[in-house]
């Protein structure tokens, strides 16, 4: 590593070793050898450490305890069901562990004199300096520097029984109790995880908003079913939250109406993460800001303004998802390495998944969206699971799909899906919609038979018809087998 | 119903109400009021009585009995798992028999003069004779009669101790050992859910094959897997099948290359099924005949040859599956419907799914085919899922994927898998193949994180850099997060 003090001068710096980083990192030393990689906290990307893989580590167990307290109607009969949760967070630690170690091995496999392990912040455009005094002139610099939680006003001031996504996937065992703060993607993937462990929980929420879901038919359907499940109250009034020696006590307006204290052993917030941008001191780039503090930039390229300065990842407060900072984080390491050429690279169709049970899928174009850019030629086509065939083979009938199309065009626009088997479905529909199909050619493609997918096919063949273009859909239509 | 003994003289005569009769008569009856759909045996589809349905109804029953067995390295406990095989049945019988309900339900909305419930056989090519001598003089005539078990030789002269699809979901509870003849895809799909059901289960085959799959390294894979939960020889030697007051005794050469005589409960004849044609007495058409006595017929317009005959379903021995069953009635009852006028019909991408655990999946042209059609200019691309991070979070981690892609073009052309969530992969696949996309351009569609697609994106890379087109894949890529 460098670590002596004189200036060191490269011709990319890139901020921030995490998935955006790693991948800015790679696609600029593609152009030029010399690209310097920055790192100020730990090695290990968002994803790994505190995010996807956790997080999918404990829904995996969650599954297993829900699957056995229900094979009852298949005939198969469980009793005596323990949930061991020291066992259940070992397994998450380790495997955990595992997908941290497969990002380490990567940064390890990076030549030394290529990193630098510093917190830094500008100097101006082209100067960063480092919490130790030592400069680093940079031709070009990406910012990859992530995000951290935010921290709801009612939380301040707690500590010991206060977790986030970075403290609670390393509790020794799972809490007997948990406050959830936020039903948006984390909050309702962990509340309902926590609570198929025996965890009971409460889900507190500002605004109605869950999980990120935009049609409000769809948000009510999400609302009632996640509510048989665990208390979750999307609109919530929370007076207080005070803590104690053996957890915190919330002071808060129960929807039957009552107000209501009622002690849980830990609190997680879980309101959503913000760029991690504070100790950059970017007033020093004399880059334009937008009112969250983020550099104002082409989503496309990358860049900031007409700066050599690019944004990619988290810090880029675009889309926080992993496959998106990858992209963002190679369009901006190409851009830097091959500055002042600029070239647009490839954003994908908007896809965005939540691992609930039933999970939630959207894709392209949602709903605010289309009654912003698509006012008056746009239509809907509905389809519920509750009767689909194969969804209610393996008991798992729970859950909507609506499907968007064009007017004139039969262009398909987008879709949000909160239902079994939703990552899957939403993979079919992204692919659908970045190759411009229409709803008609949608139907022209094969559907098996029985598979949840003909559920789509339904909803497809609904929307076809509210754009005026195929016949009404026909219930129990025998074309399509039984039960499709 | 029609039940006078008077000629009836009809515009189209439909025979078999099955899925392709049915579809074949609706699609006609666009065209004209006389369409008459007969059939001679119960009503009620293949796919509702005694196939898709049942199969994944008893297979969704053994899914929750192997999950509820498999929960302990998550970290959950359970002991104490029963089987109750007559609950079991009871819900297959109870949801197989909505099923059906369903479809009787569409055939009850069939105004009864377009029926008629009668064995019939060709007097002529437009003159067909009912099992009571009442004539039918048809313009056109849609053969969709189906298919019927074919017993192997070895089972000839069994009774009691028989079973086929046609009557295993029947039984009242679930048999204590079940000897499964033939390895084919329900064969398959029934022995691992009667063994996950605690059922004894040995699998005998001829000829090597498992479940329909034509890659060897897949096959192999499977064979391996499937043998860690039960005995499957693909290619056993069996002598001899005798029954007696309790069961039947199976005498054949075990693997481990000793001769044993083994006692079952039951048999089931699972060699796969055959066009029920016997007793059309299709000679009398003067139609050409394949060495199976099949129809010779165009597969796009469901023509036999020039004539004014169409066949559709499994009656056509082409691909018998229910939505390819549904097109081919669709398109021989509207070629019937506006006969001379024939038109080539929508023909999909094959997709072909097996549900067993790890599922497989067959999409466009496979090895077979590619050997014949594309010899030395396709390459394969393949992963394991072994070490796939998504699956491995949620121990679903055995399986492989092969994509075929096409030198040159770039074209992506099939796969076959064996791994987990195929049948949804599957349905990806075959719309990416009959849009005709390419490697590349399948790489350009978004792949969430973590997903099993990502597994398919690593084969896909794979593809493109052996077709050399793309870089070599890099193992545990980061810019595909951890774990991809």
């Amino acid at each position: 590593m460098l670590n002596d003090m004189k200036p060191i001068h490269v011709n990319v710096a890139v901020i921030g070793a995490g998935t955006a980083g790693m991948g800015a990192y790679r696609a600029a030393r593609a152009h030029t050898d010399s690209v310097l990689l920055i790192e100020g906290d730990v090695y290990g990307t968002t994803c790994a450490r505190v995010g996807c893989m956790p997080s999918k580590l404990l829904i995996a167990a969650a599954e297993a305890a829900h699957q056995a307290r229900h094979t009852e109607a298949f005939g198969v009969q469980v009793k005596d069901i323990t949930i061991d949760g020291a066992a259940v967070m070992a397994r998450v630690q380790r495997e955990r562990n595992r997908f941290v170690g497969f990002v380490l091995e990567t940064v390890e496999a990076i030549p030394p004199c290529d990193r630098l392990k510093a917190k830094v912040s500008f100097q101006d455009a082209n100067t960063l300096v480092t919490e130790h005094g030592q400069l680093i002139h940079a031709q070009r610099v990406v910012i990859a520097t992530g995000s951290i939680p935010m921290l709801p006003p009612v939380l301040k001031g707690l500590s010991a029984h206060l977790l986030t996504n970075e403290s609670v996937f390393d509790l020794p065992t799972l809490p007997t109790s948990l406050a959830v703060f936020g039903p948006g993607i984390l909050g309702m993937e962990l509340a309902q995880a926590m609570s198929r462990l025996g965890v009971k929980v409460k889900v507190f929420g500002v605004g109605g908003g869950i999980a990120g879901i935009r049609d409000p038919a769809i948000r009510d359907y999400a609302n009632k079913v996640l509510n048989e499940e665990f208390y979750l109250d999307a609109s919530a009034q929370v007076k207080s939250v005070k803590e104690w020696a053996g957890g915190v006590e919330v002071h808060y307006l129960h929807r039957d109406g009552a107000w209501q204290t009622e002690p849980f052993e830990y609190v997680l917030a879980a309101a959503g993460r913000t760029p991690n941008l504070a100790g950059l001191v970017l007033e020093n780039t004399g880059l334009q800001l937008n009112e969250r503090g983020v550099p104002v930039f082409d989503r496309f390229t990358q860049q900031c303004g007409s700066s050599a300065i690019f944004i990619a990842g988290d810090a880029s407060n675009d889309i926080p998802l992993l496959h998106e900072a990858a992209d963002q984080g190679r369009i901006a390491g190409e851009n830097a390495g091959r500055y002042p050429d600029i070239q647009p690279g490839l954003r994908r169709t908007p896809l965005a998944v939540v691992f609930t049970d039933p999970q939630i899928a959207s894709v392209g174009f949602n709903l605010k969206q289309l009654n912003q850019q698509f006012k008056d030629r746009f239509a809907e086509g509905l389809v519920s699971f509750e009767d689909q065939g194969r969804s209610r083979v393996m008991l798992r009938n729970k859950g909507i799909l609506k499907v968007y199309g064009e007017h004139g065009s039969g262009l398909f626009l987008g879709a949000e899906m909160f239902g079994p088997a939703a990552e899957h479905t939403g993979h079919l529909l992204a692919w659908a919609a970045q190759q411009r199909m229409t709803v008609s050619g949608m139907l022209e493609m094969p559907f098996y038979h029985p598979v949840i997918e003909e559920g789509l096919r339904t909803a497809l063949r609904d929307l076809n018809h509210k754009l005026r273009i195929g016949p009404p859909v026909i219930e129990r239509c025998m074309d399509c087998g039984p039960g499709a």
